[in-house]
């Protein structure tokens, strides 16, 4: 029987452990590192097996999947690099790509990383929230290195498919991180930036559901967002730097009681967003949950 | 028997007509303006009788409920004026109170004007879209004026109970407009910024659920919103402004590489979303839809 190593049992890893069991001929085993995350886990049979041990298990591991936080795997692949068996696969589920992807770079010819990113997840972490249910129909981005071989890539489709992701996204490093910049990373600087007004807690009874659906992600992780969020600053900050000019516009189009460019501009947008509701709905049925 | 007459059938117009339907001994009347909407109003049974003469309903209406855009209703009160029946109530559903209790001023004694702001809505407009269920645990904003009869304050409260409204709130129109400045109007600013990027249509199979629930109010009507927009400009301007400097403490806390700045502002500011989303949890069961 070949062996899957998830390491790290929090709301990812808990969940595509569970997601994975009956993939093939494998087993899966879950590496912990905490006796209250062992005896949850352990009690949701959260993997077929639950170790505290991950070094052990290293060498024996046909497939390991890094579920620790940026700082975390970057640390793992570097401790670690002699550990694992030759001819495996690695892949990580963290939410920058560029890092980690050089990170890898330390491991011995033939292991193979791939950098994957699963376009899942929830408000609220940790193993009591994992679910094998979580990918359905989310977006499973992977960004293979160079020699990243073909009977991996097909593995790594096999196993998302197992887990029922919606599709799976190739692309590099690079483009990832650009493109998360804006549909992950910024829509948490604005949410944890609107619940930093004095009126948060004022405004009960005037929160309609812009308001919920806008700040929802603002109950984040502080260790791992400042991770994510200085591990992707060049493109982050271009990005909230666009927004913050944009905002600045319609506030002195506001100001100056400009109605033709005010306007012009919510038309603009607003048929923008029209024409992408439109091809979204004709275009798939895949349905991203973070 | 009495008589509701609601002008304009349009979303929040066509589900009060709808909701409204077998409310104590009230006829529920709907005004519209084209044949498309008269047409499919009939169709829809939106209310027990529909016209296209509002003029001619006005002397024998007990109750008013005015569901235009901000300016049509100001437009409205004023033209109309003189043909209000004595004692009646008037009511209108717009996004902003201060700009039309205001135009209220002009109504003859003895016609009570009481501004509402129903917090249900739907990215989708039109009485296609309308339903009677719209408005089922969502919050009933009232802002009376000094004049504000407590039978129509009663007639009101009876009105939401029909219409299965979570809760009414009785505020000033100036309070009303700085809240919804900070937790409607700033998230529709957001959404549309969000929109106006150039990533918007390369981002496909990169967006989660923080990107869909984020910019999903960006699908907006223009020329509502830049009423909306301007009515309120100083409220709404001083919350936009409040945001681009938070955006920006952000964005210099990345750029420097701060992880103790940038790590200390996320604890801030998702613990005081952790906290909301306790208190929001034990307080009530009211649902906002907008």
């Amino acid at each position: 029987m070949k062996k899957i190593l998830v390491v790290g049992l929090g709301l990812i890893g808990g969940s595509l452990a569970m997601a994975l069991q009956g993939f093939e001929d494998y087993e899966v085993v879950g590496a912990v590192r905490s006796q209250s995350t062992y005896d949850k886990a352990a009690a949701r049979h959260a993997a077929d097996r639950i170790t505290f041990d991950h070094a052990a298990e290293l060498p024996g591991a046909d497939v390991v999947i890094l579920c620790q936080d940026p700082a975390g795997i970057i640390a793992f692949l570097q401790e670690h690099r002699n550990r694992f068996k030759p001819g495996c696969l690695i892949w990580d589920v963290c939410g920058v790509k560029t890092a980690v992807m050089e990170a890898s770079r330390c491991l011995p010819e033939g292991v193979d990383f791939i950098g994957c990113h699963p376009m899942a997840g929830k408000e609220v972490s940790g193993i009591d929230n994992a679910e094998g249910t979580l990918f359905r129909n989310t977006h499973f981005i992977v960004t293979p290195g160079p020699g990243a071989t073909p009977e991996h890539l097909d593995l790594l489709r096999r196993m998302a498919d197992w887990c029922q992701f919606g599709d799976v996204i190739e692309t590099t490093p690079e483009r990832h991180d650009e493109m998360i910049a804006y549909t992950s990373q910024l829509m948490h600087v604005i949410a944890v930036s609107v619940c930093d007004n004095d009126e948060l807690f004022s405004c009960e009874g005037f929160e309609g559901g812009s308001f919920r659906d806008c700040t929802r992600v603002a109950a984040l992780d502080p260790a791992m967002w400042t991770q994510l969020f200085t591990l992707n600053a060049p493109a982050l900050s271009k990005m909230v730097s666009e927004l913050e000019e944009r905002i600045h516009q319609y506030r002195t189009a506001i100001e100056n009681n400009d109605r033709e460019t005010l306007s012009a501009m919510l038309s603009h947008a607003s048929s923008r967003k029209k024409q992408i509701n439109l091809e979204r709905a004709r275009g798939d049925d895949v349905h991203p949950k973070f």
